[in-house]
């Protein structure tokens, strides 16, 4: 079968793999019907070593069942599922309680050597606890949102949640990435009036505009922050939703949080040493939190919404390749020229 | 009248200085009746630097309203009050919300230049706002306690709030100072069954297993945390309070951390960089929060509870002085030969 596979920073080349099969009575097999290119992706598109590599690319995909080992028992040869970009047991304390990005048997796409959904299948790992049918066709004019289900808007939603959004709590969203602009979705469905988008990029602002966001900050740095405070009474905001993974980004970050107020970080920090001091987060009472979205945990929730039309994830979508074109839809994206590239094998 | 001032570390002196007087229309003027040394006032015992100072030390007081300015309506001559550590307003949107930390007209009686609790007198600033009138007389035998709910007693509180503690969460404390034993306190009276106190000075562990610890760990770094993890299944606490400041205990407190759990700081940060990257914090989805707690607004809740007994934080006094020996008191508690000394000027 063909599969994506990354050599190196800049380095990403579709080729023949052994084809995936069944290892594990716990495994499913599925035919890879829609997939796409992640923003974190392009964390080692821009600097993985060659000897790190080659690693198998994709953690998000929809497919369609081929095969199930013996103990599977929620999804059937024929079934359309979506994955999340986290495997999970679906039994663990973790799992039960919504946590399944700490599955105890649990890992992520990521770090799965052999297996990765920029390919033509997939052999899924704890099919049972990972995998959720979808009540569409597999050319369902649906598929772009759904297809948002196995991370982008999950996390976004994620990030929401762990911020503790309501109506009454104003939000920052910095980052006008797909995470980002599925955060200000999110704030939405949960309430905010505020929502403020920091971004620069247009056409992405613009689409954040339509997803709930009330005001756009292009700024960075002191003057970004000065202008958040600007439009909130010179408080900052409840919430700040950290969708990008720079240090700079959670610097902005504690600058335009209110005191008592939480940053909720989703996009995978590309540092470790960071200010938590009196003068950053201690002094005004702010809390930390996010992680890793247990994306499964949030699809039950958010499918309806998009089954009967009230939210469009999908929109984040720009741009349509198939399996061919993976290596320069990872270029488009690194160039910021796509905002989020489909990948129909 | 007679004060306390710090003019370096090591260097604690008892001297005359100007009284205190109402100066605005919101004071109080109250005579100290009861103060203590704090653990955070050993922060500049050990390295404050002499042009820093003098300054002004004390701040949590119990004392006897002597003058008030003509604005103020909840406290009257003769009435015996508790001042939080806090100045707050008490009409502000943050006092509102119970965060009168981070009051837009507070300060702490730290950085009040002129006042402070470890005196025979103090101006109270905002005193509507920042005092609250105790219904008993200055020699009761619940004054310890009571004297707690300017600090130690709501910050360990504090931690235990923030930290989401409840009868469902497992709890470690890490420090078996004052505000870490009234953290145990109140994780045990938020219900929780499993509290884990850190700690290696055998008469305070003492005391925290009389506040509800159910294990005690002596051990530290990577042995400490084996210790822990072998107390809860090899998961960690779903809560863990931190309350010294080294940045050696928030590394502690993210080793002992259960995955989506909880680290409520309020030792105050001798440390402005720390780890929060993936591997400390982000990859669990650990939640870090906690602050300066705003003691006044739990002194409504916790008073009834040391009225009728049910508490008795004012334990963690160990030794009482007067104020001509407070300067002693400092070296005591820095040698850790005394837990908290109480101070009857």
């Amino acid at each position: 079968m063909r599969a994506t596979l990354m050599y190196g920073a800049g380095d990403v080349r579709v080729e023949n793999v052994p084809d995936s099969v069944i290892k594990y009575p716990t495994d499913a097999l599925v035919r890879v019907t829609s997939s796409c290119i992640c923003g974190s992706d392009l964390w080692p598109y821009a600097s993985m070593s060659p000897d790190e590599g080659p690693a198998h690319m994709g953690h998000e995909f929809i497919g369609i069942v081929e095969d199930t080992g013996s103990q599977v028992a929620t999804v059937r040869k024929g079934d359309l599922v979506v994955a999340p970009f986290a495997i999970s047991d679906g039994t663990c304390e973790y799992c039960r309680e919504g946590l399944q990005t700490s599955c105890v048997h649990g890992t992520f796409w990521d770090t799965e050597p052999l297996e990765g959904g920029q390919a033509e299948a997939v052999r899924v790992p704890y099919a049972d606890g990972t995998l959720v049918t979808l009540p569409v066709a597999a050319d369902s004019a649906l598929i772009p949102s759904l297809l948002t289900l196995s991370d982008v808007l999950g996390t976004g939603y994620h990030a929401a949640v762990r911020g503790g959004v309501n109506a009454r709590t104003s939000v920052t969203v910095i980052g006008d990435g797909a995470v980002g602009l599925l955060g200000v979705l999110s704030a939405k469905r949960l309430g905010a009036e505020q929502i403020i988008l920091m971004g620069r990029h247009k056409a992405r602002t613009d689409l954040g505009r339509e997803f709930g966001a009330t005001d756009i900050v292009g700024e960075r740095g002191d003057e970004g922050i000065a202008k958040v405070r600007d439009l909130t009474g010179g408080q900052g905001t409840h919430v700040v939703l950290e969708a990008v993974g720079h240090k700079s980004a959670y610097e902005q970050a504690y600058g335009v949080v209110r005191a008592g107020g939480t940053i909720s970080r989703v996009g995978v920090p590309q540092y470790e040493q960071a200010p938590i001091g009196f003068s950053s987060l201690f002094g005004g009472n702010i809390t930390l939190n996010g992680g890793p979205a247990p994306t499964r945990a949030y699809i039950a929730e958010l499918m309806p919404d998009i089954l009967d039309g009230s939210i469009e994830p999908g929109k984040v979508f720009d741009s349509t390749i198939d399996l061919d074109g993976v290596p320069g839809g990872y270029q488009t994206m690194a160039d910021r020229t796509a905002l989020k590239v489909l990948v129909t094998p």
